[in-house]
C-alpha cells in the first residue's frame, strides 16, 4: 500500500519505519530536509513525499495545531484513509466532521514514545506490544477503521481500544496528560539539585517524563483543559489530604489515605 | 565474617543471600519461621539464629520501630558492626547516640526495592549497581564505616553516598518519600477505574509504586514529618500553580512552568 507520513518526529518516523518493513511504500513528508535524509540514510522510508498525490492511507505525526490546518484543508487523495496521532480527539474530531470531507479520518492515539522526541530515537520496534486507542463516532467510516486497525497490527500493536473522543479525553487526562504534568512539577523541587546518589526507582520513574517541550504539550494541555484541570485538581486534593494528616502527625488518617491508594492499584492490575 | 541479618523481607533477604554468595557466613533470624525455611531452601542463608552470638556484623532489615527497640536494647556482641536499612535516620541516630553503646552504628539506606515486598521477591543482584546512602556522624566509628563500605562494594552497589542524617532525611524525602505518597495519591483518580488499554509508560511509572504497605510507610513517613510536609506542599503548591494556568487558559503561563520543569531535568540529568 502506498502511504504518506508526513512528520518525522519519533512517532512519524517509527510509524514509518514500521510500515516500511512491514512491506508498504512508505513516502515521508517532513519540514527540515534533516529527517528526511536521515530516514532515507535509515531505511525508514522509501522515498520522499512533495504532497499526498496517489497515497491510500496517510498518517500525520505532527503537533496538534498543524494537525488541525492539514486536516482542515483536506489536501488528500479522494477515500483515502487519513490518521492522526495527537494526544485529544475531540477537537480534532470537531473541525473534521464539522463538513462533509472526500478523505476518511480516523484518529489514533498510539500509548508509546520515549523521553526524548526527534527522529534519531525513532525505532520501528516503538509500538510492539503497546496500546492503540482508536477513536471513533457515528460519522466513522467503517472501511477506513478497518485499514486502520489492520495497518496498526501489521506494525505490532498489542491492545488496541476503540472508544468516543470524549471518552478518551477524559482518560488520557490522567494516564498521559497529568503523568507529564506531576513529573515536570516534582523535578522542579529545590531538593533537586545535587540528588545524584540519593535516588533510586522510584525517583527515577516519577520524573522520567519531566522534561517535556513546552510548546507541544501546553498546546495539548489547553486542548483538553477542562478534563486536566479535573486530575489536577482532584490530585491536589488528595495531596492535600495526606499534606493534612502528615502536618498534624495523624498516622490513622495518614493509614487511611495510603490503604485507599493500595485497593485502587490492586484494582487497576486485576483490571489490566 | 559471620553476619547476621534480622528481617527476611525483599531487603534483609537479598542481603543475605548477596553476603551468602559472596563468601560470609550468613545467620537468618526471622519472626516467621515460614521465611526461614524459605531462605534455607533457596540458599540465602547459611543457618537460622537465635540471638546475635558471635556476630561481627549484623544487619537489621526491619520497620522503623522494631529497629529502634533492638538498638536501644543493644544485645549485640561487643564491638559489632551494627547497620540498619530504614529510609529515615535522625531520629534513629539520635537514640544509637544518645547513649554509649558498645556496638558499632552504621546507618545504612540501599536505594533499591521493588513494587512488591517479602522474600519471595527478594534477589541477590538486588543491590548490583544501586546507590547506597550512610549516614556519619562524629560519633561514627571509622573502621565500622570501612566494613560497611567493604561489604556494601562486595554485594554490587554502585555510587556510595555519605552524608549526615540531616541531609539524608531532607533528600530522602523528595527522592523516595514524596514519589510514594504521589504515585499513591494518583492511582486514587475516580477515573482510574476501567483505563486498561488506555495507560502508557508514563502512567505505569507514575503508579509503579502506589501499592506500598501502608503500615511501614505510614510508620516511616511519621518519623520525618517535617521534610515530607516541606516537599508535599512544595508540590501542591507547583501543581496549583499549573492548574492556574490551565483555568485561566494562560499558554504563557504554563510554558513558563514547563519550561522550569524541563531545565531542571536537564540539570539533573547532568549533574548524575
Amino acid at each position: 500500500m502506498r502511504i504518506v507520513v508526513y512528520g518525522l518526529g519519533i512517532i512519524g518516523a517509527s510509524l514509518a519505519a514500521a510500515l516500511k518493513r512491514a512491506g508498504h511504500t512508505v513516502l515521508g513528508k517532513n519540514r527540515s530536509e534533516e529527517a528526511i535524509s536521515y530516514a532515507l540514510a535509515h531505511d525508514m522510508i522509501s522515498a520522499p513525499a512533495e504532497g499526498y498525490e496517489g497515497a491510500e492511507a496517510v498518517f500525520l505525526a505532527l503537533p496538534p495545531a498543524v494537525t488541525m490546518r492539514e486536516l482542515d484543508r483536506g489536501e488528500f487523495p479522494a477515500g483515502a484513509l487519513v490518521a492522526d496521532i495527537c494526544g485529544v480527539k475531540g477537537e480534532i474530531e470537531k473541525l473534521v466532521f464539522g463538513k462533509p470531507r472526500r478523505y476518511r479520518y480516523v484518529g489514533l492515539h498510539p500509548m508509546a514514545g520515549k523521553e526524548k522526541s526527534g527522529i534519531k530515537v525513532a525505532d520501528a520496534d516503538l509500538f510492539k506490544g503497546k496500546n492503540l486507542v482508536i477513536t471513533v463516532c457515528p460519522n466513522t467510516d467503517e472501511g477506513a477503521l478497518a485499514l486502520a486497525e489492520g495497518l496498526a497490527r501489521e506494525i505490532g500493536f498489542g491492545r488496541i481500544v476503540r472508544c468516543s473522543a470524549a471518552e478518551h479525553d477524559r482518560k488520557i487526562a490522567l494516564t498521559s496528560q497529568l503523568a507529564h504534568i506531576v513529573s515536570n512539577a516534582y523535578i522542579r523541587s529545590p531538593e533537586a539539585r545535587g540528588i545524584a546518589g540519593f535516588t533510586g526507582g522510584s525517583f527515577q520513574d516519577m520524573t522520567r517524563v519531566g522534561g517535556v517541550d513546552e510548546e507541544l504539550w501546553s498546546e495539548l494541555y489547553l486542548l483538553n483543559r477542562e478534563n486536566l484541570l479535573r486530575e489536577t485538581e482532584g490530585l491536589i486534593s488528595r495531596l492535600s489530604e495526606v499534606a493534612s494528616a502528615l502536618g498534624a502527625g495523624d498516622g490513622e488518617a495518614l493509614k487511611s489515605c495510603l490503604k485507599e491508594g493500595r485497593l485502587a492499584h490492586e484494582a487497576y492490575f486485576s483490571e489490566k
